[in-house]
C-alpha cells in the first residue's frame, strides 16, 4: 500500500494506483512465505506477471545489474532473449538453491514438454544477504516454503518485515519488502500502470535522508553500537508495467530505479548486489507461436521519460513503504532490531532536541497523522 | 573552487582538497576557450591526466554510459584496452568532428610513429548539446578552438559559463563547466584524491532540489514562458584520481557519478546523454614498454567504498557549483537565460513567500554567507 | 557481386541475391570515392539503409563490438536507443573527423529542425587504418570526398581496392570492400533479404585457409619480408535486411559476423578493430510521430538461426568477395601489395609444388572456371 | 589428453602442455562423476583453480557469454568483482539447483565466517541441457553426486562421455567432455599456459567439418533420423592460464573460445548457451587482506595476441577431442547415439565412395594414426 502521503521529490505525474502496489499492474500477483523459527528470520516473496502458463506465454522483460555484488539467477537468458517464463522467486542467498529447484519442479508439473520435447526453463531467483538479522548457515528455506509462494499468490499482501523480507535491514533499520505503484498518462489519454517491489538490504543508517531531511545522523550516532560494520547489504526491485514496453525499453527503465533506490541516501556501496528486474504484460511471446510473425503495439521512446519518472517515484516510495511497515523485530544474536518508528522514538526520548526533525519525518511519511 | 560549504548529504569523509577542484589529482591541468560571438555561445574545455606524452605513457581509464542519447567519441577502446592515450576534449555536439581533427593533429605533431610505425591514436572527445542556447548549426567552433586549450591548460579554471560549458543549461538554469574535488583517506593513512569535472546541460526545472529543499517547483513556474519543452540535455562527467585503481575499478567507479547527478532532482531522463570518464595518474601504461611485465601497486574492492562515495559527492557539489559559478546569459533568441542566483531574486521580488527558501537555499549553497 | 561459386561451408540456405550484395536489400545504396594521389591510397564508403530521410525516418539498428581496438563514432546512441538516423560512412582512422563534419551538414542541410527545433543529430563513422599502404598522417580526406558518396550512392558498386578499401589489407594480401547476400526462407513462404558489406584489414597470411585449404602459410613464407609485424587492422561489418528484426534481434545477428570474419582464419586479434552495424528497412521509427504508438511485425526469435546462418555466410564470402576483387596495389612505400591471385601465382612460379593446392583454391573461389 | 596430432589451422605456437589436459596449468584439478541409471545418462564436473581455500585466496576471473541461452549461475558476481571464490560445477540443466546447494554448503564447511561474520559465498554453476540423451525431467543429480566430484579431483581425467558431459551431443554425434592445452612462451624466455576444458552439446552435424573437410553433410544424410529437430545445445568452455592476466584480459581471452568453437562448423545458433569462464590462478585476491594494496605483475596487452592464439587452439582442440573420446551411448529412448568414430565408420559400409575423407579425416584426428 506504499505511503498514504506524497514525497516533494516525486518526480512522476503523482498519480497513484489504486492498491499503491505492484498488483496495480493487472495480472500481477505476489505471494509470501515468513520463516520464524529460533534465530532463523527469512522467507520467500514471489511475483507472477501473469497466473496464466507462463512457459507458453512469456512476457516481455530485461534484468538490470546496478551493481552486481549478488547471486541472483537466470539473467543471462533474460538477457538474451528479452524475456521471462517463470514467476520471480525472491529469498535469502543460501535459499537460491532449492528455489531453483521448487521453480523448476514447478514448472514441469504443468508443462510436460519441457526438457522431453521443447527446451528447458529459466527460473529466475533473486537473494538478499539477510545473515545480519538470520541464522544463513542453516540453509532452511525448503521447497516446501517455495512453492506456498507458487499456489497461493494474490493481488493484496503484506509489506514490512514479511516474506524473503522478513531478515532484510534497510539503512541498518528494519526494512524487507515495500511496493509501490504510479498511474501513466499518455497523450492525455492513454493510462498505464508501473508497479514496483523491492527488497531492501541496503544503505547506511548515517546516510538515511528522508524528504530532505539528514535524519540519519542522529540515528546512526544513537544505534552506534547495534550498527553493522560490513556493507553486506543489497535490493532487489521488481518493475512491472502494462504498458507496451520492449526488451530494451524496460532494460532503459530498469536502470532508473537507481534514482529512486539513491533518493534516500544510497550510493550503490561495493557490497551492495543490486539488481532490477522488469517486465511488462503487453505484447506476450508464445512459446508454440502458430506463426513465427505477429503483430505487436510498439511504444516511442519520444515519450519513455513518464516511465523513467514513474518508475523513480515508485521505487523511493518502495523503499521508504518497506521501512514504515516493517515492525521491530529479534535478530539471530537476540538484539531488538528497530524500525524506522521505533528508533525515532528511542532518538527523541534520549535527545528531545530532535522532536521536531523527527515529528516532521514521521508526517512526511504519513506515520503520523 | 566548488562550493565553500559542506552538504548535508555529502556521503564522502568530507575533506574537499586544496583547489577544491579536479586540478587537486596532481598532474591534471584543464584549458579552455570560449566562443562569445553573434549568436554563438559556446567553447571548449579540455582535461590532462597529465602534461607528459600521453600516447606514450597511458593512464588506465574506463568509460560508462548512464544513457547513451550522446555523440562523444572515443568510448569503444577505452572500453576494450582500459587506458586513455589522449586529453579529454567536451565542446558542443556538432563540434566534435572539428574537435577529432584538431586532437588527431595535436597528438601527431608529437608523436611522428602514430600512423606510421605503430597503431593510430585514439581521441576521445565528448559533447553536450548547447543548441538551446547557442547557434550550433553554425559548427562554429574550430580547430585553433581546441587547440587553444590544448596548449594552455593549467591548474587553476573558471567553472561556470565557461568553455565548453558557456552554451550549457543546467536544470533550465544557467550551468556549464564545474568542479570539485574530496581526499580519501584509506586505513588512517594512504591520502587519495578524487577530483571530478562536469559539463552540466540536463534536468528539469520543476525537478531541482537543493540540500533538500523543493525550490525547483517555485522556480519552473515563474520562468514557465522561457522553460525548454524538450529534453535535449546531457551531462558529461569526468573522474580523475591518484589512487592504483585499475580499469575495472575506475569503470565501478564511474558508474557511482549517477547518484552525485541524480542528488539534485535528475532522474536519467530519456534524451540525456550522461557519459562517464574516469582515470587514474598511477599505474601508467606505456606505449613502447621495454618489458612485458611491469609491476604495479593493486587496491583491494574491499575499501573502494572510500572511492564511491568520493565520487558522488564531488559530481554533485561540481553540479551545484556549475550553477553557483554560471553567470545569466542572453541567449541565441535574445532571451536572458537566469544562473540560480538571478532566479532565486526574481522570485522572492515576484513571490515574498519564498524568502526563507531562497534564502536557506543560497546560504547553504555558499552563495549568501 | 561476391563470388560466383559455393563455399563448401557454407551454413546459410545457401540462396544468393540477384546482385549478390548488401544492396539486393531493397532501399539499400552504397557510394565510393577512391582518392589515389602520391602516397595516399584511401577513400570512403557510405552505405544508405534508405535514400530518403533517413533522420525523420530512423531504422532499427545495433551495433556490436567484437573487439574494440578502433575508432569507430556513433555506436553510444545506437545501443541506447536501437536506431539508425545516418547513412553510415566508412573511411580510414584519421579521416573519421572530417566524416563526421561532413555527415553532419549533409543532415543539416536537409533537416533544418535539427538543433533548433529538435535535437541534434548522431553521425555514425567507421574506421579502419589503411596506414600500412597508405600516408595517413596526411589527414588527406576532404569534406568533398565523403560528400561525393553521399550524393552518388547506388545499388551497384565496385568491390576490392575501391572506396574506402582503397588502401585496406586482409590477411597481409590486397583486400578492401567485400559484399554479398543470402536470401533467407521462412516457413517455406516469407522471404527476406541479408546483405553485408565489409571493409576488411586483418588477419595475418599463416593463418588464412580457403574452404578448408591452409594456403596461408605458404604464402607467408613467400611473403615473409614485406609482412607487416604488429597487427594494425580491424574488419568493419555492416549488416541490411528487409526482414523486420528488432534492435535486440540485430544485435544477435550483429554478433554473428565474427563468425563469417574468423572462418578463414581470423581470430579477433588485440590490435584488430572489428565492429559490426546491422539494420533492418522494416518497422521505421519516425522522428516526429503521429502518435506515440504504432503497429509493427514482430518476429519470434525460433527462427531467427536462419538469420544467423545468412549472416554467417554472407559475411565469409564478403571477406574473401574483397581479396577476390582487390587488384595488387603498390603502398605508400613503393612496395607491390599482392593481391591473392597474384600472390597465388608467384607463389607456383617459386615453389611449383604448390600447384594442386593453389588450382584448388582459385576454383573454389570462382577465380579459375 | 587433447588430440595427439596437430590440426592444420592450428592458429598457436603449436606446443601442447605434458598432459594436453586443462591441468598442465598448475594447480588445476578436475573431478568427475558419471551418473549412469536407466534413463539418465549425466554428471557432474567440477574444475578447480587451485585446492587450497579458494574463498579466501581467490583467482582473477571472467565470464564471457557468447549467446546466453542458457541457465549457469554465478556470472553477476564474476563480471562485477573479477574473481571467482568456489570450483566451477559443470552438469545438466536441472542440476543446477542441487549443484548450488551442494556447493554452497562445501564452501560454508571449510568457511565458518561466511553468512556470519563475512559475506556470502558466489557459487558458480555452469550447465547444459542433456535431454536429448537423458531423462533430465527426473532431476536425478544429487548433492552426493556433486560432492564427489568436489572431493576426488585431479590432474588426471577422462573425457568424452564421462561426468556432466555423458549425456552430451556435439554436432549430432556423441560429444561431452574435453579439453586441450597450450603452451605460450612470451619473449622468447617467459613459459605460460592456457588450459582449456569444454562441455559440448552444441552444433548441427550437417555443418561439421573437420581439419577443412565437410564430412558433416555426408554423415547428416545418414542419420537424418535420429538428428533431433530443434536446436537446444549449448557450450560450455573453461579456460585456465597461470599467465599473469587480470580479469579485463581474461574476458578478451574468453571472448575468443568463440574461434575455437567455431572452426569446425559452429555459427552461435539461437537455442545454444554459450558461456565462457577463465580465470588465472596469478595475482591471487586474499579475502582477508592484510593490507588494502598489494603488489601484482601486470602483462601488457601488446602480446596478448599470443594468449588469444592458444585460447582458439585449444578449444578447437577440446571440443574435437571431446568427440574423439566420446563413447556411443544408448539415448533415454533407447536410440544407439553414435560417437564420430562409429557414425564414419557406419558411412563408409553403406556408402564407400567416403572412404577416402572418412580416412582423412580419423588420421588428421589422430584416431587412426
Amino acid at each position: 500500500m506504499g505511503l498514504t502521503v506524497d514525497l516533494h521529490n516525486d518526480v512522476s505525474q503523482r498519480v497513484k494506483g489504486p492498491r499503491n502496489l505492484i498488483t496495480d499492474v493487472s495480472g500481477v500477483k505476489v505471494g509470501q512465505t515468513t520463516v520464524d523459527e529460533g534465530d532463523v528470520h527469512s522467507g520467500v516473496t514471489t511475483i507472477f506477471p501473469h497466473t496464466g502458463n507462463l512457459f507458453r506465454h512469456k512476457v516481455p522483460a530485461a534484468a538490470y545489474v546496478i551493481n552486481g555484488f549478488g547471486k541472483s539467477v537466470g539473467l543471462v537468458q533474460i538477457d538474451e532473449l528479452g524475456t521471462l517464463e517463470t514467476p520471480i522467486v525472491m529469498t535469502n542467498t543460501f535459499g537460491v538453491g532449492t528455489a531453483v529447484n521448487a521453480l523448476t519442479k514447478w514448472m514441469l508439473k504443468d508443462n510436460p514438454e519441457i526438457g522431453d520435447t521443447t527446451s528447458t526453463v529459466n527460473p529466475v531467483v533473486a537473494e538478499c544477504n539477510d545473515g545480519d538479522v538470520s541464522n544463513i548457515r542453516k540453509m532452511r528455506i525448503t521447497e516446501d516454503d517455495v512453492n506456498r509462494t507458487l499456489n497461493d499468490a494474490g493481488e493484496t499482501f503484506e509489506e514490512g518485515a514479511v516474506g524473503s523480507g522478513r531478515g532484510m535491514m534497510c539503512y541498518d533499520l528494519k526494512g524487507g519488502i515495500g511496493s509501490a505503484s504510479r498511474v501513466v498518462t499518455v497523450d492525455d489519454k492513454h493510462q498505464y500502470t508501473v508497479g514496483a517491489l523491492v527488497m531492501t538490504n541496503y544503505g547506511y543508517l548515517t546516510d538515511l535522508i528522508v524528504n530532505g531531511m539528514p535524519i540519519g545522523e542522529p540515528l546512526a550516532k544513537l544505534l552506534a553500537e547495534t550498527k553493522k560494520k560490513e556493507e553486506k547489504g543489497s535490493i532487489i526491485t521488481v518493475l512491472a508495467t502494462d504498458a507496451p514496453l520492449n526488451a530494451r525499453q524496460l532494460k532503459r527503465m530498469a536502470k532508473r530505479a537507481t534514482v529512486g533506490i539513491n533518493r534516500t541516501g544510497g550510493y550503490i556501496g561495493n557490497g551492495s548486489g543490486e539488481i532490477v528486474f522488469a517486465f511488462s504484460t503487453a505484447n506476450q511471446v508464445d512459446h508454440f507461436p502458430t506463426t513465427d510473425f505477429d503483430t505487436v503495439t510498439r511504444f516511442n521512446d519520444n515519450k519513455i521519460d513518464l516511465f523513467f519518472r514513474a518508475t523513480a517515484a515508485a521505487v523511493d516510495e518502495s523503499v521508504l513503504s518497506s521501512m514504515v511497515h516493517a515492525e521491530s523485530v529479534v535478530d539471530r544474536k537476540g538484539r531488538l532490531r528497530l524500525n524506522l518508528t521505533d528508533a525515532c522514538e528511542q532518538l527523541v526520548a534520549q535527545q528531545p532536541q530532535y522532536q521536531e526533525m523527527v515529528s516532521k519525518v514521521l508526517t512526511d511519511l504519513g506515520v503520523i497523522k
